[in-house]
């Protein structure tokens, strides 16, 4: 039809103009589209990674004492709320900034496109919040301020554009982390690992040569919070393909559903581990079994087979229980959550995983293509990198730190509870006949 | 403009070759953006379906005792990671499977597209979890990890395909249940009620002929369930309609409006009722009034008027009142959370009601166009499947468990709380001068 | 190959007809896909909204004491449950209806396309739910159920249609509220005010001309609710740019980005005034400022710079503080939430920072564009014309209830709770023996 009237322009002249479309005309229809699409996508998985925080929060408070947890809370307030706008103000330009060696990025104060940025945010948000349950407990409010805001701004974003900017020195290499088992997760490990180090162990974890229980004061609430976790991870990880439409869309949701897969595995792996280890299957151990799984996953996501997704977190889930265990019996570190085992621990695994079964495509049960030694080295160098990275800045930072503010608090405020002394409240009032 | 450059092909030969687009050029465009749109749309459902995980550990937990709060949280990680697992290794492929006689499928084991796998593994997950409440209290952990494995990977995925695999014998007979009123709520919710009648009550629920409260100890984490619960039903109910894009996009949104309308109405019912009935507004059973309307709509929410959703809901959560008092005090069986009453009673409930009045399409007031005696006596026999499918089945798989393993814990053991007894663990240790 | 096909009329006619497609109908095509996509955002958005009363539920009972919780979850319940019902049977056509003189709209029964009368359904449901904070603990659930349904029913919907339904006196006016800084929060913040005052102190809060401290119970969920309610905001101020698709998938996603901004400096703005004002950096007062600063941003999202965003949310977060303190001592209204504070003042706040430095849209640092004295005229002719109404009708409506049923519940009862009182039920049993 539209053609005949091209075909008789005294037709055209008392109508609107038809002008014939091309198939490229078509494309780039659709390619705006596939932006747009994209565009709700990360958004909306922004959105999700966002909610993370409700689930740091949770975990972190569910899973220590309860004249600490309005401490917690504060601290994750202070990670989304001093992150969001530090990340926004430097960490961005930091990480994908144009000017680069490879090593370090910056483009000035870039505005960046919303979506983008948003779910960028989130991200460094994220590495900081990692540090926070670790220290649980005894850790200075003021000095914490300063460490969350020096890991929004600069620890995460540096080492996150040697991969993710797209022209950094380990993306040159061949190093695959796909949404961050080691840029985010082992970053922020490794961070409160030495944090704890350095803080030192609660009063009363270590005595007398003998490791003391200190078991969080609601597990339910631990509970929800890893639920929480699991539902930001879907947007973690799928949002990590930064694009939909076509293939984009096929490839985001194959991440979501091993994403799932892995997960699952991991909190099975941790549950039967803990009930054959300790005779009875544990709660605390299979959160931190499901987490570790999610952690394991999260660099090979956008490769790695179902099947090959499901071994890499049930090993994560089954590593990160003995992983607890180790850092508390053996290096006497009171990591009050177990973050270094299921971010740093299992995020090393993660990594390294996709050098041993990663990299297969060939359906469900393809499982052993990782790429060889050569890959596998490459991955090691990217773990090795990171690691490196994270200790030594968060080393360096804290003893900055511990000789201007101090790390800790007072023996005296230990004992009566962060949320009295460093906050004047406490958190379950629990006065029945007043309020 | 595109147009003359075909007429001139000399201008051609020094540029990109224009090719003019054909309407079915851009019909194709559009069909694969609508999959793509709607891909995006499943994959979002199923995040939404996954968080309901969190809601039932929170309504289960909330409405029991403290002292199982644990075991709870237990057997609902336990049903999503194995669900996940088993489902994505036989359920899928039972359910949707190729090879087929109306009654049975298979196509071994199936990759799956990714937003549809995933989305309907969590409705797997979801008819598993039903059980889990009922049977609080009582249940040994590892007869209930078997049951849990048997409802993804049989019960439930067989039965599903008899409706949703597309060539099923319900399917053939006209039977409507866009959500799965039947497939997933009255199955999990008659396996609970089986369940609870064999494992018997909680030591002393029935004392002396009188049936005592057993009240849950943390009703505002009951309530932040139900409405997690809510919000995973947009998914549950608006993911069915399984597309985005043109009219695919307005029944989507108009099944997530009306699931709404029902889910409201059916809270109100409830509520209304109690006030009446037990003299003030009663919570849990006006939370268990949000879940009935939202089950009651589920099986209609693809054809049923606005009016017909809310009149659907209301009688849904007056029933469900009624429902629960009538299993607990004249059959005397104890179940702890009422899940027979919110998601079997209610889901027959609203299977039948398409019969009555849910294929009206006349606009917001079309109330009494339900298909007629035909339609009615085709949703009867779908109910009746499921109710006797549900039944037999796990019967006798918890018979087979019973003299096995043995369906409960000692005496002993369920006064202390499985949540020690299970688990070695307390849900709130409450030791504020410690942790 | 197309082109061929028109050529050669003789082969067309052993082949379907191919018809040549024109650039209109390529425009035709996205556009009908754009509608698609903002139906997806929209209704995404609206999911999110529903969540936020969620939020609500728990940031009210965690800030109140434990003996009112139940009390609060029926009230938020029965917000979103007669809100829904209302506002579709009248509300929506009372907002958007056609038969207009500028004040008041009406189309009788409007059935409204799915996601986005789901949508405004959700804002209506937030501004009553805004009220039942301020008044917990002391006021009958009867009359509360009154004006539940007056609010969403018609004080909501009247006020919101002069700007939102797009031919109100304020739209003729140039009134700007993107999101409904004055349209939803300030009209609920301040018939919040008027109710506290209309049903006067609990009991215990003025004792002697001192004001006490009524502390919440549990400042865990309070912070759980917050982060919902956060997360609720991207939809609530993403969604209401109505559409996606090319320029408004970014205007959307820069919503989402400012939004986030703006709660982040508005908590840290909180935190930082109480650290100074108080001795120590306080987490109630740290949740009010992040939701001040979020209602700080909600009427100017859709133009603001993020330099702007983060000033007026920083500058919300600072005021909360001292408004809630102004509140409670120097007008002796015992808001029990502060919900008059974060709503009503910053409500203000964010419609009048319009005009101050609103409108600019030059990058991230343009910051002093707004608009003049004649668009900061126009909107305080909005945030006056949005209070008078609110404080007007909630007197008439209060004056009303109080002379027939009654606002308050006796003094017996308060002192007992309102859970037992009104409901026969306590929130949290604690039988860890039972159960």
């Amino acid at each position: 039809m539209n053609y005949l009237l091209t075909l008789v322009p005294s037709l055209l002249a008392t109508q609107e103009v038809v002008v014939t479309a091309s198939t490229k005309d078509i494309q780039d229809a659709v390619s705006a589209i596939n932006g747009d699409m994209g565009m709700l996508w990360m958004l909306i998985a922004g959105i999700l990674v966002f909610f993370m925080q409700a689930g740091f929060t949770l975990v972190e408070t569910g899973m220590t004492s309860s004249k600490n947890a309005i401490n917690i809370a504060m601290k994750n307030l202070l990670d989304i709320c001093v992150g969001s706008i530090t990340y926004w103000f430097v960490g961005y330009s930091l990480m994908y900034g144009e000017t680069t060696n490879g090593w370090f990025f910056w483009s000035g104060l870039m505005q960046g496109e919303g979506a983008d940025l948003f779910f960028q945010t989130m991200f460094a948000a994220t590495a900081a919040t990692i540090v926070s349950g670790a220290i649980a407990g005894r850790t200075k409010y003021s000095t914490y301020a300063i460490f969350s805001i020096v890991m929004t701004a600069l620890i995460y974003p540096i080492a996150g554009g040697w991969q993710w900017q797209g022209s950094g020195w380990l993306t040159d290499l061949g190093f695959i982390d796909f949404a961050g088992s080691s840029i985010v997760h082992s970053v922020g490990g490794w961070a409160a690992l030495v944090a704890a180090f350095m803080v030192g162990p609660r009063i009363g974890k270590f005595v007398d040569g003998k490791v003391l229980p200190m078991p969080g004061h609601n597990q339910i609430l631990a509970t929800l919070g890893v639920f929480i976790l699991w539902l930001g991870w879907f947007g973690f990880n799928g949002g990590s393909q930064l694009a939909w439409g076509g293939a984009n869309s096929i490839a985001a949701s194959t991440v979501v559903l091993i994403t799932n897969l892995a997960g699952a595995a991991g909190g099975l792996g941790a549950l039967i581990t803990t009930w054959i280890w300790y005779g009875k299957p544990n709660l605390p151990q299979t959160l931190n079994g499901v987490l570790a799984g999610l952690v394991s996953i999260t660099a090979g996501c956008g490769n790695m087979s179902a099947v090959g997704a499901i071994f890499a977190g049930l090993i994560g889930g089954v590593l990160v229980v003995f992983s607890i265990e180790f850092i508390e019996k053996k290096l006497k570190i009171d990591d009050a959550i177990g973050a270094a085992s299921v971010h740093g621990v299992a995020g090393a695994w993660g990594t390294l995983v996709i050098g041993l079964w990663g990299i297969s495509a060939d359906g469900p049960i393809g499982l052993l293509n990782g790429g060889g030694a050569s890959q596998l080295g490459t991955q090691a160098i990217g773990v090795l990198a990171y690691g490196l990275w994270a200790i030594v800045l968060s080393y360096i930072i804290l003893k900055l730190l511990k000789v201007t503010m101090g790390l800790r608090v007072t023996e005296a405020e230990e004992i009566i509870g962060l949320d009295l002394a460093e906050h004047g409240d406490i958190a379950y009032p629990g006065k029945r006949d007043r309020g």
